[in-house]
């Protein structure tokens, strides 16, 4: 369904632009976007001094190799705020994550560590809800969390409850998935409609009420991975477009495969309420946040074999193949509109949505 | 050495007590100390949920069973105030606590995961120095940093940089470490002088200056470990006395045990620097945390071998036996003092350090 009018360049201007100086010199809001500054803080800070091989990857996580098993790893912290959002809260969100970030790599998750951040003064009501989401989603995805820390700041040094998770799954087929993998004439497909989780925060931060709820799609994405490997084995790459939405994980493949990528725009999965909501938020559904959503670049030849099997599974009934990958463009991902024009899909520069995850 | 004055009861008052309705109803910095209000809370709100078997172990880290291996897996979030202190920062302070926690399961540390919060406007400066300090203290260790990630929180909402690690190890002998394998006659094995981290850190932040400067001992114990390994196969425990110090650590052996166990306060290792900080602090050395100190409890019959084995390694040179278990006082410490009396030391109750690691 078409929304062009939501997803014309005007709409995409950052609400915070910290001067170029500014943000070389001092962390801003916008190196946590998953964006561009995002990049600029791991090329200029992170990488330099944490080069190797399986860092140099890039991936969702890292593909460890350990005797003779393949085990993903993966981190996360979670600082969303509010903590508590229509669909969910920040426990349910830090369980969902990090198993996501391990499906991604192909992996079935085992393992999750877990480390809370409180701020003095949070309510342990508060806290015990958390927990109990935590626990009732690692337990839905057969997961154990089987270790923690906690730690306490004092009040105003940090915002309630931050949580990390961190977990270890294992790789049981001989697949490679990685965005090195992907080629010309791959399809895209996605599981379903794209910005509930980032509206659903915003329209909460904003307090702004809409004819129907617009809820967080966070969920575990294990399962339909796994359905996924079962009917293909050239999945070149799966990634979940969490912070900077479609836009930043499509120009971070597109970089690293060095083709081009070109989405259409009436082929994208999107509520009509989510619509409605980017245009009152002055907001781009291509670069919000999903939490339950998995984009998966497979040969032309399996894309309506693994589409089929998509929509048969519960957390993939809206799915669609969205787009393709083309040799022109390297490192570019574009939109054919509506009405049939390209337009540049960049990746978000600054923050427009601050803590979404 | 003796330091009778300092480890007198009088000086455990903690500095911050909350009502028992304040720490029941919302979070305190207690609840952060390692102590009983830390206790409280696992027992309140996370065991409840978060129950199983591997996660009831109560370890510092998980150890997994993954096809023929064993590994261990252990997370820990760092939110020491100063960043920056005397010997370290949060940086190696981070990747070495890992490592240790990792170490104590009697692993061998291979790959970590971090991942920073940082609040808007931390100098980038200063965020370069923590992660070079973070790829030195790997690199020392030989472990990998394999994956990442980067939030960032608004000015007023976190406390310049706060880290977590995770870290997987290979536990490659067949010993099994844990509380539970001590036995009375064992001795209590420490590499060397107690209480530097925590009066570094205190020293640092209460702008006081001694004629010598006390540093940090944050070190790497994987080496140490390995060492120990080698010259006795019946390692029984080894444990980290961090935060809550060797009184927690301690405490928390003797309840999962249903041992008693006597330290010697003359065979107490420790700086006089230390113990006039402490006086001057009004701390007890049994209480403050360590960061590169490692306890051991052997059989009486291995403990000389250990001892001098610990004694010819670098992070060493200073072990001493402090004490051994014994059948009376089950879930009991107690001091032998300088003067032969016997005292209990409990569990610090409230919070004496916040924001120690």
């Amino acid at each position: 369904m078409g929304c062009a009018c939501i997803m014309s360049p005007s709409s995409t201007t950052p609400h915070r632009l910290p001067s170029s100086s500014q943000r070389s010199s001092e962390v801003v809001l916008g190196h946590g976007s998953g964006g561009k500054l995002s990049q600029d803080l791991l090329e200029t800070v992170f990488f330099p001094n944490f080069h190797n091989p399986i860092l140099d990857e890039v991936h969702d996580g890292a593909i460890l190799p350990l005797g003779h098993q393949r085990l993903a790893f993966s981190t996360d912290s979670f600082v969303v705020s509010p903590l508590f959002f229509p669909g969910g809260n920040i426990g349910d969100l830090a369980i969902n994550g990090t198993i996501n970030d391990l499906s991604m790599c192909g992996a079935i998750p085992q393992y999750l560590a877990t480390s809370f951040i409180l701020e003095e003064g949070f309510p342990i009501r508060d806290l015990k809800k958390i927990v109990q989401s935590m626990s009732a989603a690692a337990q839905a995805a057969s997961v154990l969390l089987v270790t923690g820390d906690t730690k306490v700041v004092e009040k105003g040094k940090g915002d309630g409850v931050f949580i990390n998770t961190t977990g270890i799954g294992v790789i049981e087929s001989n697949i490679t998935i990685s965005p090195k993998q992907v080629i010309p004439d791959d399809v895209i497909l996605i599981n379903g409609n794209i910005g509930d989780h980032g509206v659903a925060i915003m329209s909460e931060r904003e307090g702004l009420e809409f004819e129907t709820t617009i809820e967080s799609d966070t969920a575990p994405l294990h399962d339909l991975v796994q359905s996924i490997l079962k009917v293909s084995s050239h999945v070149h790459v799966l990634r979940d477009p969490t912070r900077g939405g479609l836009a930043s994980t499509l120009n971070e493949i597109a970089v690293a495969a060095q083709c081009g990528i070109v989405l259409e725009e009436k082929k994208l999965p999107i509520q009509p309420a989510v619509i409605a909501a980017c245009e009152i938020l002055g907001l781009d559904p291509l670069h919000i946040a999903n939490e339950g959503k998995c984009l998966v670049f497979v040969p032309e030849t399996e894309g309506e074999a693994v589409l089929q099997r998509m929509r048969q599974h519960p957390l993939g009934k809206n799915s669609a193949i969205i787009g393709r990958v083309i040799y022109e463009h390297s490192g570019k991902v574009l939109l054919r509109t509506t009405i049939e024009s390209l337009r540049r899909v960049d990746m978000p520069e600054g923050e427009q949505l601050p803590r979404i995850c």
